[in-house]
């Protein structure tokens, strides 16, 4: 039996990243879509349950079932799971993400949150995204990269409760020097809200920032995407601070 | 100088849970509150980007200043370092949630998302949630443990980057036994979704579903919450799992 794949993203239906893990998913099993509807990028692990979802068929071919959904990229990975996949699915893809979730994007994404929730309910998954988030990003280079990628965890499988967290280099850098299995590089957003004023007098804040990232030691994700490697960062949804839990326990003891 | 509260929620302002918080923090320092307009449960990290946001002042008295945001929890501590802490605040206080944010439940948190945020930008930060949803909920046997944890904090501060998950038991259970620090226990949510029909034919699908946890050992935190203590998880924003890191390395070499 072919392997099936359930796939979703946070940039919606109409993004090319997620075309791009389409085909590559379509050449190697069957595929169920289940996309939101509108963009989610920033939705991280959120879910929704004090209203109903719906969910829209949008294309059916042998092999390939697409479908949009109103709910965030969790609900999509939530609701396929019982309803929409004739079989438990083999591997979850979520992305190609335009824009980097490596370091502490992680936190924010919608494109990862699918992929935890998927880890989470014991299914393998695998989130990927490019450092560029145009809409007209160029995902020749990385894919190659997904469809091995792809493969070896289908071949070898995860540990349970185990997904990766897969991003590629800025393309205009050239063809990419190889894979690296990383850790979290640590960073932060120095937030900025810009204080205007709207036409009625009153005040409004609009979010801006960027990345600060210190830690940029050689086995981080952020080391392997600034000097040209494919990041692969194994993550976790067990947020337990095991490095500093014996030293909690002796502070608070 | 007295230490400068920030506190949130995602249960809203009107929540009994966070008029506790704000009595217990008041009777130590100084406070400023934003919380979230509505009911925000279940948004995770989620933030917003793509549209500005309001802040409302509520009320102004000596050394209590209370806002509401309509943005998510992590939009709340965004906006407020910037521009509504008249200083640093020495720490971040999310909660009391009405309902349970141990194990898994960490995960789909709009209180711990604050929590996380705070601890990201390098803000001491604790989340409290009490096993109880009801609105009614009974948060005296609470208040005590609160007010203790928050002064040791105080005293001691935290490790870089780690916060706190604190819960508190059912309190119909009678008086808490004391303080576990305890790891996350794992489990899942068992989805499942009611299919119906709406007035107008269409299928909807509305979120059901019960938490399954085989992860009882005494080191957890749902031991600690079924066995009458209150449960501290020293939570990190590093998700690596470091515990399969060198297998993933050789699995995938």
């Amino acid at each position: 039996m072919n392997p099936l794949f359930l796939i979703t993203n946070d940039d919606s239906l109409q993004a090319k990243g997620i075309q791009t893990l389409i085909s590559v998913a379509r050449r190697i099993g069957d595929v169920i879509v289940m996309a939101p509807e509108r963009n989610s990028s920033g939705l991280a692990h959120s879910f929704t349950s004090s209203r109903p979802i719906r969910v829209n068929p949008v294309s059916q071919e042998e092999g390939c079932q697409v479908f949009v959904c109103d709910g965030t990229p969790v609900d999509c990975i939530k609701v396929s799971s019982e309803h929409f996949c004739p079989r438990r699915p083999d591997l979850v893809l979520s992305g190609i993400n335009h824009g980097s979730n490596s370091s502490i994007n992680v936190l924010y994404s919608g494109t990862m949150g699918a992929v935890l929730e998927a880890s989470v309910s014991g299914l393998d998954a695998i989130g990927f995204s490019l450092l560029d988030f145009r809409p007209d990003a160029d995902f020749s280079l990385a894919e190659p990269f997904v469809e091995s990628i792809v493969r070896k965890v289908l071949e070898k499988g995860l540990p349970e409760q185990v997904a990766l967290n897969v991003n590629f280099p800025v393309p205009s850098q050239g063809a990419y020097k190889g894979v690296r299995i990383c850790r979290q590089s640590r960073a932060r957003w120095l937030e900025s809200y810009e204080r205007r004023i709207d036409p009625h007098g009153r005040p409004y804040y609009w979010l801006a920032g960027r990345f600060e990232c210190d830690d940029c030691q050689t086995d981080t994700d952020q080391w392997a995407l600034e000097n040209g490697f494919v990041s692969v960062v194994p993550t976790t949804t067990d947020f337990t601070d095991y490095q500093n839990l014996e030293r909690i326990k002796q502070l608070y003891a």
